[in-house]
């Protein structure tokens, strides 16, 4: 047994991770409160998540888009879509570099929905002209399906780029945007997007217990009766909102009071632009930090995104992952683990309740634990 | 526009509904904390809540049990029980008499899944003669599903009568046992049940995110390959926790911190023979109470649960519902419309962080609405 290279902390950690983040005390005190379901009072919190949701996309009901809570974590609201918007005789285009776009595969695996996975080294986005070249040969093809930024590495997918030729192609358009929504600009119209899902405990830095599509809504109608699963219709869900203001089965009372608030405190940062210099600010103090280190980050720059960060394991045989992590969460610091399936890297996120000063504080534990732990 | 009756009160309300509940103080500041649920400590929690459930439930691993909380509401439970575990060409024989029922025909008939629905009328118990007519002529039969406690009408469901028979057949025996299992005994090997459903927000008095599934292991894995759903699969979920102590995706951390707050003030109340105990004395009190002002109640008393009661609307013109609603909310009592297709009821639940005084202060709000707005 050595000592520590630091005193341990019994503080609750500070979460590295992308999700559930740290949030703010007065997000976590909205739930100390139950409010009845059924109540008036709660179709208008309902009411009012919805509408802020739809601006805080920079589209509006009037221009023929709508905002659906879904109960479950954010897999549920994806998974919701290819469950209720896929014809039986629909075949979806899968763009993947990492776990999340195959994920998707798995779900329309599950849901017996034809599909096509076409993918890249999980250093390299998603490849614009092979889905080209899919949509000229394959003309069953009904959807294609991409993640804004797939998590697994970091990386950041040109739903900008791609989502014009799928527009152009008249084929439907999901985006994957959980953590990006709420941080990163996206231009719904710009991008084609018909559907574009995220989670109450990403950018919006809420509590985790539900997900939500905004999508268009004529898109939406047009996928009647293909439905597979009751809870996860999507539809259904919308009609049950327009039917009497209220989620058809027990939402999560809770997390949707401490989303309200979250959405409040987003505003009060400065919207969209105010979080997303944040989390640049973050990023760029951790990238400083962990480069004068020694870490080498996996991505190049120009297709990182200022959320999560995967750096490669040191050179050199001293350096153990798992007694990093473990010395970084005694003093109070949860980083996360690698996922990728060709590199040993281990992971940082920058996104939820932190702030520059918090990182330098990362920084320096994992500067301590470097040289107690590795050093010769 | 008249004096209303009762002092306004802008206190947190009282909710005489079915679910979300009135919880405790604690079980929400339990909520006040950010787990990371990648770490260690979150999976023991995990473990220490499905072991906790077991021990509810009365049943053991050892002895080939397992509790899985799946993610979303109740709803959500129930459905992966199905789009899970039944095979491609199954068939389920499900026992209606209310909306719980025929949600289960609903899910069923989504999913493409081949069913019958035996129904009785709201105010009759499941029917054993029918059950045991359709399993003697219907060999097709795979799976008999049925609602324990029927919130429909507050009716209690013998499934210490059918659920043998169903076993003595050699079927899959699935009970939604949402608004009673935490409170009413249940002895799931007597009973011959294979999957139990409920859900956080009910009587184990948490707050409202996810469900869970008690279930006998061999026949969930015996499932492998019919899961129509990647985020409603019980069998990968289960697996998720096997390989690493986690939920597959995302968890509603906070409402797993208040769970299992809830499981630890179920235990310091004397478990489920005091929780029991407690639910059937305000169902006392307010049986009672109802009574003295005149209100009868929809069912009778040998098919009555201790969870929720529908009352008949007073005879004569005067008595409007919605009156008598807005004037108890604005006292600060919940109370809940009637779901009943052939007679016009209300419906008051008796479940949650709630006790005799409660019921008594309920009672003389109703008391003094009644006398004020509709008395001549």
């Amino acid at each position: 047994m050595t000592t520590p290279p630091l005193i341990p902390s019994s503080r609750d950690k500070l979460l590295f991770t992308p999700g559930p983040l740290t949030t703010s005390l007065t997000v976590k005190q909205a739930m100390l409160r139950d409010a009845g379901s059924w109540h008036s009072d709660f179709n208008e919190l309902i009411a009012d998540i919805r509408d802020r949701l739809l601006k805080l996309a920079g589209v509006s009901r009037a221009t023929g888009w709508e905002a659906i809570p879904m109960q479950g974590s954010g897999t549920f609201g994806v998974e919701a879509v290819f469950q209720t918007c896929v014809p039986f005789n629909g075949k979806v285009a899968v763009l993947a570099n990492g776990a999340y776009g195959e994920r998707i595969a798995q779900m329309l695996a599950h849901a017996r929905i034809d599909h096509i996975v076409l993918r890249t080294p999980e250093n390299v986005p998603n490849d614009p002209a092979a889905l080209s070249a899919c949509l000229d040969t394959d003309s069953a093809i009904t959807h294609v399906a991409m993640v804004h930024c797939e998590t697994t590495s970091g990386i950041l997918n040109a739903i900008d780029v791609l989502g014009p030729m799928v527009r152009k192609k008249g084929k439907i358009f999901i985006v994957d945007a959980m953590s990006s929504f709420g941080a990163l600009p996206i231009d719904l119209e710009a991008c084609g997007i018909d559907f574009l899902i995220s989670s109450s405990n990403k950018c919006i830095e809420g509590t985790p217990g539900f997900s939500f599509v905004i999508c268009r809504r004529s898109v939406l109608l047009a996928a009647e009766g293909c439905a597979r699963s009751l809870s996860l219709d999507l539809l259904g869900q919308l009609r049950g909102f327009e039917k009497d203001g209220k989620f058809r089965y027990t939402p999560p009372t809770h997390i949707l009071l401490a989303f309200e608030q979250a959405l409040r405190e987003l505003e009060m940062e400065g919207g969209l632009p105010g979080r997303h210099a944040r989390y640049c600010r973050n990023h760029q103090t951790l990238q400083r930090g962990m480069h004068r280190l020694g870490f080498r980050p996996y991505l190049s720059p120009e297709v990182q995104s200022p959320i999560i960060t995967a750096y490669h394991h040191p050179a050199g045989g001293r350096f153990d992952f798992k007694q990093l992590y473990d010395d970084l969460a005694d003093a109070g610091f949860i980083i996360y683990p690698g996922k990728l399936t060709k590199a040993d890297t281990f992971r940082i996120a920058n996104i939820g309740r932190i702030f520059p000063a918090d990182i330098e504080q990362l920084l320096a534990a994992i500067e301590a634990v470097m040289r107690h732990r590795f050093s010769k």
